[in-house]
């Protein structure tokens, strides 16, 4: 985790700590997307994310070296966990297309209850970091975790034989495309309309 | 077109041309958008793109605030160039399917013409203007060009009964996800692999 940085690191430096205390990273995080989903990432303060935390500016900046970086690390942190979602939901139980559509539901929970970090994150995750342009890891990360679902299905013949990268890769970008859609576009579609719309989609164009 | 702007204009502030001339504006944005292709937006220099368009610095900023004032109108320009293009392509003879397959054709052409330029959109669409964000304004555009050929498809029953506002976002949401992935797995991806593959993925998603 700790060594995904921007390329560029902000101004000020961090003075490294020997023994840095996880639960204390992980009230910054948890402190830092609730500010972000509540006002927005450019309106948060630093200030405000350390009163959220009961931790102190100081504090902050032993841990993180700014605002951006803080991003990059909530990223991180909550693309791992949305992978463990994703992967509960898609657990065995039904066909591929029942498992995959379990795992919609779950990709729209996690969007809709972090709205605004989801927007930014779209429209920001572009930076780059030690690991690559940000979005392209966490997209990626998501589709792989999904190859081997749609590699089975293929041997199995329920779905269509294609290249389980780009059929991965596909699902992945139409879902995070139409998810930022359905946002900005909450008062003529509504969710479920959406993730109906997504999953029979997703499923005919899996069909042999 | 020189309606839209960035909603925080940079610092330079540009005296106003009485009458600007369009031949001139139009070799800024062809040189802009050649040196972005040879080098990348970041390693342009104002002064290398007027060198290009034979032209003065000075001359530059009576018709644009900067680089990115400039890039914001190449988007706009060449969104229109791309939709005449894929209209062009996509005009009839065929059924919808083989009408979809010449559009999408005519879009990779272009993606691959404009790779820097493509992926810089990419990655630094989400910029606010007048107009809205940058990137969501310019797949609008492509989305409603192609929903009348989902409708009439629709009414004569050749593709599946959906929305067709989210079919057609669905679309170029995809095929957009899909050739940035494309640019950055060339080594592994050829062309005409992803090519077929999104036709044959988005002909098989719209089967009635």
């Amino acid at each position: 985790m700790a060594t995904i940085k921007p390329v560029k690191p902000e101004k000020r430096e961090r003075r490294r700590l020997r023994t840095p205390n996880p639960e204390v990273r992980k009230r910054f995080l948890s402190a830092g997307l609730e500010l972000i989903n509540e006002v927005g990432f450019s309106a948060v303060r630093i200030e405000q994310i350390a009163e959220r935390a009961s931790l102190s500016v100081g504090t902050f900046y032993l841990y993180f070296e700014g605002k951006a970086d803080l991003f990059i690390e909530i990223v991180i942190d909550y693309t791992d966990q949305l992978r463990k979602r994703l992967s509960d939901a898609a657990a065995d139980g039904g066909s591929a297309a029942e498992r995959l559509s379990r795992g919609m539901d779950a990709y729209f929970d996690f969007v809709e209850e972090n709205e605004r970090g989801f927007l930014h994150f779209r429209d920001a995750g572009n930076v780059e970091t030690t690991v690559g342009r940000l979005s392209t890891w966490a997209l990626d990360r998501h589709a792989r975790d999904l190859q081997p679902l749609l590699e089975e299905s293929i041997e199995e013949g329920i779905i269509r034989r294609d290249d389980p990268e780009l059929l991965a890769q596909s699902i992945i970008g139409l879902m995070q495309h139409v998810a930022g859609f359905w946002l900005e576009h909450k008062e003529t579609h509504s969710r479920d309309q959406v993730r109906e719309f997504v999953a029979g989609f997703v499923a005919n164009a899996l069909r042999p």
